[in-house]
């Protein structure tokens, strides 16, 4: 058995989505590609290629990354590129997709013969976070002005808006592409291909996939354009856990049991947007806050209800551990990294990464 | 020159916050150990050990760094221990300081023979945020109720204490020292070696270190007990800056300059306390927000004053960024993490650790 704590990728989760993303693909004409930004776990990134077009990157290493590990196309995006990056970028990537008309500009020469395309800001978003809302006051994220767009639109075969964030709503959905067409229509006819980026919470229970298929087809029809998304969460929900286990139980007002993992260092946005984890059943008579190892005083996952009282050496699972998380970890503390593990789809876990004091000690100097 | 972006340790002002620990050292008889979880930049260590009495640690891998790089003693703590990990930690350490009476017993037989001693929760602290409140309803961190530690007392030579953060008031620390007092005086007499903690802001530009002085070798001669300090920012305030360049700029109702940098890799407390870093001087007539290279639409240094408009290629130096900075660096977006440097007593710049991409790659699997 694995030793705790190690996140677990389970490869029929992982594809209940990817079927999902296969199906919207055959729809609608749509290609998909995995933003590595969200999940970078290449071990499995062959078993997504086979329902996913490549994938997307923001910075120079993911693109790479993609470029190496993910078949299929690989797009380069980041909010900047310096100068001794981009020609490495360009290596890499079929597509590369600038964040300012500044960038273009600077890197017009290098980057001639390449498929280019430029970051549109619509002005419109749907994120509950103002930290995660691209659309929030003075955002450096794209350009607004479709004049100035339409200046360079000879330099460019492609537009990215990305401003949905987790959104659930169809219809939501529907009205801000509705606003980018109004807005920007003249500009998306020049151009071959549009990506509408992450963040559509397509592969939801309820999402009607069907209507969000015709949708973007006839959207890529009105305006002779191949449409990309690039889901990342949307891609990995559910498909993933945190496995940990109790080594101190302590009462102080309320019962606390200490897991051997942290939110800072190991989910590190339950932190950084100040939500509980999600534990399942979650149900039974005894309440418990479950909280991490590191010194933080607010290093707590959260509270939840069990039908026993936890006693050191309980096992437990945090659910939807695989977005935003691997990616984010650290050495805070120097509690012990998770280990990665995947579980196959006959059911055997497979370890495939274990972190030591070695690759403690080097993450320093 | 070492490219940005890159942190960079400089010497005569850790040596300045090193002399303050001699003399408090001198003139107080109390040892002063670093505490890893802030800063654990090894290359250092031989430096800061010619001026300090060892280091301090929150999990198995920190004691093992300290016992390996930190000349000294070395203690060890953490808020709860593994079976796996306990023979190693005892290994390498001086004294081990349990969190809490279930750790203690737990492992009593494996650790006879060892220095112990036990984390005290006095119910009062300094931090002004709720997550690091060490006295927060609920907490976790150490035991609280006298007559309980009592009843384990002569399985331990000594108690920890540390409910200072960012303290930087000595009226504030002299009365919460004498509430430990008056409610663990009876405790403290019968033990060897009382640590105080960290968090006490004592190598602050007007702090009376004197009256801090007097005050620790009061306490110690009351009780007849070895005070010891766990400085962590105290120890390298100041010490680092963070070393980067602009890479683009825009203008959408305030004038943005993206780095090559992101306050949620590098600098992640920025993010978690929602603070500003810090940029000097901060005067002169252009006002320009000072953006990072994530996708994080919330990734901003912060607004700052300068003397002429920035430019790609402007090269901008975070202050202070020594403390919780460096052991919390992290891959998101896969944004290249900074160098680490440290300029020598006499100028000169010495690079001792660069990442890359295969860094990243093995980062994850």
């Amino acid at each position: 058995a694995v030793q705790t704590p190690y996140y677990l990728i389970d490869k029929s989760s992982l594809l209940r989505n990817l079927e999902k993303i296969s199906w919207l693909r055959d729809a609608s004409g749509v290609k998909c590609l995995l933003a590595l930004k969200c999940f970078a776990t290449w071990s499995v990134f062959d078993f997504m290629a086979e329902h996913m077009d490549g994938s997307t990157s923001s910075s120079l290493y993911e693109v790479r990354l993609g470029r190496e590990k993910f078949p299929g196309e690989t797009h380069a995006y980041s909010v900047a590129y310096a100068d001794h990056e981009i020609a490495e970028v360009l290596a890499h990537a079929d597509k590369v997709i600038f964040n300012s008309i500044g960038q273009l500009t600077k890197f017009k020469d290098v980057s001639q013969g390449h498929l280019r395309g430029l970051r549109v800001n619509p002005g419109v978003s749907t994120s509950e976070f103002d930290l995660a809302d691209p659309a929030r006051p003075f955002s450096r994220l794209g350009e607004h002005d479709p004049a100035q767009i339409a200046a360079v639109a000879d330099q460019i075969s492609g537009l990215m808006f990305h401003n949905n964030c987790e959104n659930d709503s169809f219809e939501r959905f529907d009205e801000m592409l509705r606003l980018i067409e109004d807005h920007f229509g003249a500009i998306i006819h020049q151009m071959d291909w549009i990506s509408l980026g992450g963040g559509i919470h397509f592969t939801g229970a309820d999402y009607p996939l069907e209507k969000l298929a015709q949708r973007l087809a006839q959207f890529a029809q009105r305006f002779g354009v191949q449409v990309y998304l690039e889901p990342g969460e949307a891609a990995i929900t559910g498909a993933a856990t945190l496995e940990v286990t109790v080594l101190d139980t302590m009462h102080n007002g309320k019962n606390l049991a200490i897991v051997d993992s942290s939110i800072e260092a190991h989910l590190l946005d339950l932190l950084i947007y100040r939500e509980p984890a999600k534990l399942a059943p979650n149900t039974g008579a005894h309440e418990w806050m479950i909280c991490g190892k590191s010194c933080l005083a607010g290093d707590i996952f959260g509270e939840f209800r069990f039908d026993a009282p936890l006693k050191a050496g309980d096992r437990l699972s945090f659910q939807d551990a695989a977005g935003y998380t691997m990616v984010k970890k650290n050495w805070f503390n120097g509690v012990k990294m998770p280990s990665i593990a995947i579980r196959e789809l006959d059911g055997t876990i497979r370890l495939v990464r274990d972190f030591n004091y070695d690759d403690f000690a080097a993450a320093l100097s």
